[in-house]
C-alpha cells in the first residue's frame, strides 16, 4: 500500500455566491463542484444568483446531527435477544462510558434495536464531532460489540454491521431515525425574479413539483425521496471537499416542497442525510484543504462547528441547482436547449483546455 | 463557461488482476479505483485474487440493457389520457422513425406509461450504443414529446421529465422495468481458497448474507437492494472511467447472493442498473481515455460492444468488493483490524505523497 | 372438510346512491359496505351525496386489468437463466396455447422475468374473465411451469409462486406492471357544494392532500401509496360481495390528487390493483348474490363485464369516503366530534340490534 | 344511522388446537378463522398439528406495544417547525398529563417527529390497554395537538392525522418505530414430523424461505415484508375476534426466517404490527364476545393482558398457516393439487350447507 497512487482529475468549478443564513452560518460563499457534467455548473450558478436578489438568501436550518452503525448478534431465541435488548436500554450509561474509552471525540448518544426471530439488531448513535464519523462509529461499534458479547448472556456475534445502520443503501430508517446532518433550506424568491431569472411562475413550480418530485417519484417506486437530481450536486461538492461521495446513495434522499406565496415561491430543500466531515478520510489532500478553508471550514471553533457549516452550505448548494432545473422543466423545450448550448460552449472550453 | 476550470484529483489506483469470462467479455485485467478511502483499494484486490484462483473467475453474463425518460402530460382527464397512451402504443413505428430522425445512435426500443388522475407519465427505452445515453434519450425524447403534443388530442406539457424515468433516485421501477445494464456475475470459490485467502467459510458467508444483505437491508426499510457496499465499487470506478457518478444512487440497488455448495462458496452479485459508457460526457479527458484503453474499451467494435465490456468489468469489480468485505465481517474485529491497519499505512503513504 | 362451518356476521349497510359515469358504466347505485368501523357509512354517504350533487357523478376509467402469477425456477448458472428467459420470450403463442389448454377463462396475456444470481423469476400475466382469477392463475401457472420444466434445458423447480406475482403483500412491481383492474375516478365537485356539504374550500383539500397524502405517506417510508383510508372502503366492499379481502393489501395502494380548479374541486383517486370478481371463491353464498345482484353485477354479459362493472363501482366508493374524510381533516376537531357523535349513536343502535 | 342494518355473514370455523408457550401465554387452543378462502382451514390446521407435535410448540414472544397517530402542524418557517420540536421534547411530562385528563386508558409513552420544510409532523406513541387504540389515540392526540396549538408559538392547524402514524398504509415507519403489538413467533420442528407432517425437509424450506420471500419480495419492490401469506391468516382471525381488519395491510407486513438445524426446522414469523384488541369497536357482538371468551382474552386480568393473549394467538396463528404453505411450495404441484381437492370438497360443503 506504499506504492504511489495516481490521480483521477475531475473538472472542478467555483459558482456563486450563494447567499445563506440560519440557525448554523450566515455568509456570502462561492462552492466548489467537482462533476464531468459540465451544465451543472451554470445550473446551480442560477440558483445561486436568485439566492443572493432575495433578502435572507437561502435559510438553512441544522435540525439534527448523529452518525449511526448498526450491530447484529445473534441469541439462542428471541426471548434472549429481548431480554439482552432491555439490558442493552438499562445499561445506556455504561455503553456510553465503553465509547469514552475508546475514541476523544465519538459520544454515544441514542439507541434503538430491533428484532426478528432470534436475530438482535443494535443500531448506535453517535456525534462525532467535525469527522463524517464512518471509522469513529465502526470503531466504537467494535468495543460495544465486544463489551455486549462478554457481559449479556446467550448472545453470540452476528456482524459489526448489519445493515440496519443504514451506510451508501437507499433506505427507510436513516430518515426516520436520523444519520448525517439533517437540514432544511428554504427560500423565498420574490415573484419579479421568478420570472426575471426563472422564466416561470411560482405556480408552474408548485405544479411541478407535485407532479414530478412527490408523485413520478411515488410511481416509480421511490422511497422518501422527492426531488428532481440532489445527487448532482451533492456529488459535485462531495468531491470538492473530499467527503465519500457513496454517502450521495442516501444524501439524495430528500424532499422538495413549494409555495405559490401570492406570486412570490417558497422553495425548500430538506436533506435528513447528510454525511460530511471537515476532517478524517479524504482530507489531508492539498486541494481539499483549500477548499475547505475557502468554504470557511476549516476555522478554529467548537468541535463540530465546521462540519455543520459545510452542512448547510452542502444543502444550500443542492437547492440552488434543485430549483434551476425545476424551473427550466417547467417550459417546454428550455432543458434541451440549455443542453445543447453547454455542451456547445463545453467542446469549445475543452479546446482551451 | 470558457473560464478554465480546476481540477479535484482524487486518489486512484489499479488493483488486480481479476479474472472474468461470460457472454460479453473474457479477460484478465487490473481495474483502476478513485476514492478517498484507501481501504477500498486492498479489499478489492482480495477479491481479484480470489477471482484468479477459480477456474472460469468471475462469469459475467449480461442479460438486459436500455436508457430511459420518461415524458409527463397532463390530459383533460383519464380517459383522455387513457385514449393518448392507447395511441402511443398503436403508434409505436411512427415513434421510433421520430427518433431515427434526431439521432444516428438512439433507438427506441420500448414505451411504457401509467396513469394517475389526468396525468400520463410515457417511459421511452433506447439502446444508445456505446454512450451512457442520458442525454441521448433526453434528445430523444423532447423530438417524442414535441410530435405527441402536435398529433395527440387533449394532452399538454407536463414535463421533461417525470421522475418516472428514474435517473440517480433510490426507486423499484428500474429493476422492474430496465435501466442501464443488467449484468449477474457469478464466481464459485473453492472451499480451500474460502479459508486459505477469505479466512472464512461458505456456510458463514451464506448465513451473513442472508442476515446483513436481505434481512438487515429489509429491516431498514430498503428498497430492492440486497448487498454490503456496491456503492464504492461503483463510485471508483465510475470516476475513474469518466461515468457520471450520481448514477450509483440507482446502481447499488442490487442483490448479492451466496450458496455454500459442499464447502465450495457460490457467490453473486446482480446489478440491473449499471449505467456505464465508453463515449460521451466525462470522455475525452487524457487520463480517462487511458484508463478506458488500458480496460481494453476504446477498441473498433460494434457500436455498444465498448460500453457492454466496461459493465461487465465494473459489474465484476464489485463482486471483487463485496465478497472481501462480507468474507471480513464473517469474523469478529476483522474489520476493525485491516482498517486500522490500513489507516497506519494510508499515513505512512500520504507522508510518502 | 365436509363439517358445518359457522358465521361470522359483520354489521353491512348500504349507503348511496353514488352517480357513475366513465368508460364502464353508467349507473346511480348504492354500495353495501360490511365493517365493524360504523363511521364508514356516513362518511362513504357523504361522499355519495356529493357525487350525486355533480353532473357526471364520479367518472370511472378502467385502463387495465389482469391477473398474475410468478413462478421461480432455479437454473444451472445465470448464463442457462438467460437463455431461459430468451426462450419463454419467444415461445409466447406455445405457452398460451398452454393456459388454452387447461381453462376455458384464463388467457395468457403477457409474460415478465427477471433474473437474480442463477434464479429466474417468470411473471405470467392472465386475462380471467368474471373471476378475479387467483386460482385461474395459479393453475395455468401450475401447467406452464410443468411445461417449462419439461422442455427448457438446465432449469429445476423451485416455487409455484415466488412473491413476484405478489399477492396480498406491498409491493411497488403490481402498480407498475399491473395486477387486478386499474382504475381511475374523478370526481368535480361544484364551488358551492364543497363549501355546503363538504365544509371546506378546494385550495384546503388540495393542501392536505400533498402533506398527508403525498408527503406524509412518503416520510413514513409508503411504497407507492397516496390515500387517507382506501383500504376501509375496500375492506367493506369486498367482504360485502364476496372477495377475498385479504388482497385489500395491494389494493390500499392507490393515490389521491386533488386541484384547485377556480374554487371548483378535482378530486380523482386512482387505484391500480383493484382485485374483484362476480364469480368464483366467496361468490354463491346467498347474501353476496343478493348484493351482486342489486349492484347489477350478476346480468348476462359478455365474460368480464361484471366484473369491470363491479371494479368502476368499488373504485367510486372508495372515492366517496376518501373525499369526505380529507375534508373533515382540513378542520380542526371535525373529525373527532364525528368519531364521538356515531359512538354515541352506534351505542343507541346496538341496543336497537 | 338508527336504521336496523344487515349482516354479511362470512363463513367460519375453529381449527386446531395450537399449542401456545412464551413470555404472555402457555396455552393450547383451538383458533377461528373466518373466511371466503375455504383452502385456509386445512393449510392453518396442518401448521396447528405441526405445532402439537413440538415439545414447546410454539414460542410467542411479545416484545413492544404501543398504538399511534401522528399530527401535522405548519409553522412559519423551518427554524420555528425545529423551535416547536424542541419545545414538545422538553415538555413530554406536561403532554403526558394533557393524555391522562381525557381518557382513563391511554397513556401517552412517546413522542417522534420529522420536520419537513416548514411542516412538522409529530408521532404520539400511546398504550391503551386492552383496546388496539385507534379511537383513543385519535382522541388524545385531538386534546395534544389544541394544548400544542395554544401553547407553542407560530404553528397552526395541519391535520388530526398526517400519515405519519400510519394506519393501513404499506410504510417503513411501523416497524421501525413500532404500531401495535410486535410478536415474534418461533418453532422448532422435528425432523420426523418435517418429512412425516409436512412432506418436506428443513433444507428446501430453508432455501425456499430466502429465495420466494426474502428475495422475490425484495424483487417486487417490497417493503419490510418476506412472507408467503401473512394477510390470509390476519383477515381469518381478525374478522373472527371483531378487530378492524383494515388493519392487516401493515400487519402482514413480517419478516419469516428458517434455519435447518441438523435436520430439525427452527421456523420463525415475526409480526411488527399486530393491531388486536378485546375491547372497543367490533367487539359486544354476541359471536365476537363467544370467540373471544373461548379464545381466553376475556377473563378479568390487568388492562393489556387479554389483548396481550390475543396477540400471540394471532400470531401463532399466522405461523400455523405460513409454516404449511411454504412447505406445499416446496413440492412441485402440491399446492394445486391441494386446492383441487379443496374445491371439490368445498362444494360438497355447500351443497351441505
Amino acid at each position: 500500500m506504499t506504492e504511489t497512487h495516481a490521480i483521477a482529475g475531475i473538472p472542478m468549478k467555483w459558482v456563486g455566491p450563494v447567499r445563506i443564513s440560519g440557525n448554523i452560518a450566515t455568509t456570502e460563499t462561492h462552492v466548489p463542484l467537482a462533476t464531468y457534467e459540465s451544465p451543472l455548473w451554470p445550473s446551480v450558478g442560477r440558483g445561486a444568483k436568485v439566492s443572493m436578489l432575495a433578502e435572507h438568501g437561502i435559510v438553512a436550518t441544522l435540525v439534527d446531527e448523529r452518525m449511526t452503525r448498526s450491530v447484529l448478534v445473534e441469541a439462542v431465541d428471541a426471548q434472549t435477544a429481548y431480554t439482552a435488548a432491555r439490558i442493552i436500554d438499562a445499561r445506556f450509561d455504561e455503553l456510553r462510558e465503553v465509547v469514552r474509552g475508546c475514541s476523544r471525540f465519538a459520544e454515544l448518544i441514542g439507541v434503538r434495536h430491533e428484532i426478528t426471530a432470534n436475530l438482535l439488531f443494535v443500531r448506535f448513535e453517535f456525534s462525532t464531532g467535525d469527522a463524517s464519523g464512518h471509522n469513529m462509529a465502526t470503531l466504537a461499534s467494535d468495543a460495544l460489540l465486544r463489551h455486549l458479547l462478554e457481559t449479556v448472556p446467550g448472545i453470540s456475534y452476528g456482524s459489526i454491521s448489519g445493515n440496519y445502520c443504514t451506510d451508501k443503501k437507499a433506505t427507510a430508517i436513516n430518515g426516520i431515525l436520523g444519520r448525517g446532518k439533517n437540514v432544511v433550506t428554504e427560500l423565498l424568491v420574490p415573484r419579479d425574479v421568478v420570472t426575471g431569472v426563472l422564466h416561470t411562475t411560482a405556480a408552474k413550480v408548485v405544479e411541478l413539483n407535485v407532479r414530478k418530485n412527490l408523485l413520478g417519484t411515488l410511481l416509480a417506486g421511490g422511497i422518501r425521496s422527492a426531488n428532481a437530481h440532489y445527487a448532482n450536486m451533492l456529488l459535485g461538492i462531495y468531491l470538492a471537499t473530499g467527503q465519500d461521495a457513496a454517502n450521495i446513495v442516501e444524501g439524495s434522499q430528500g424532499v422538495t416542497m413549494a409555495e405559490d406565496r401570492d406570486g412570490d415561491l417558497y422553495f425548500s430543500c430538506t436533506l435528513p442525510n447528510l454525511i460530511v466531515g471537515t476532517v478524517g478520510n479524504g482530507k489531508g489532500i492539498p486541494f481539499v484543504e483549500t477548499n475547505l478553508a475557502r468554504l470557511g471550514c476549516t476555522a478554529e471553533r467548537a468541535p463540530g462547528e465546521n462540519a455543520r457549516r459545510l452542512a448547510v452550505i452542502t444543502a444550500a448548494t443542492v437547492l440552488c441547482g434543485e430549483l434551476s432545473l425545476l424551473a427550466a422543466q417547467t417550459n417546454p423545450g428550455e432543458l434541451m436547449r440549455a443542453h445543447v448550448q453547454l455542451e456547445r460552449d463545453h467542446k469549445t472550453e475543452k479546446i482551451g483546455v
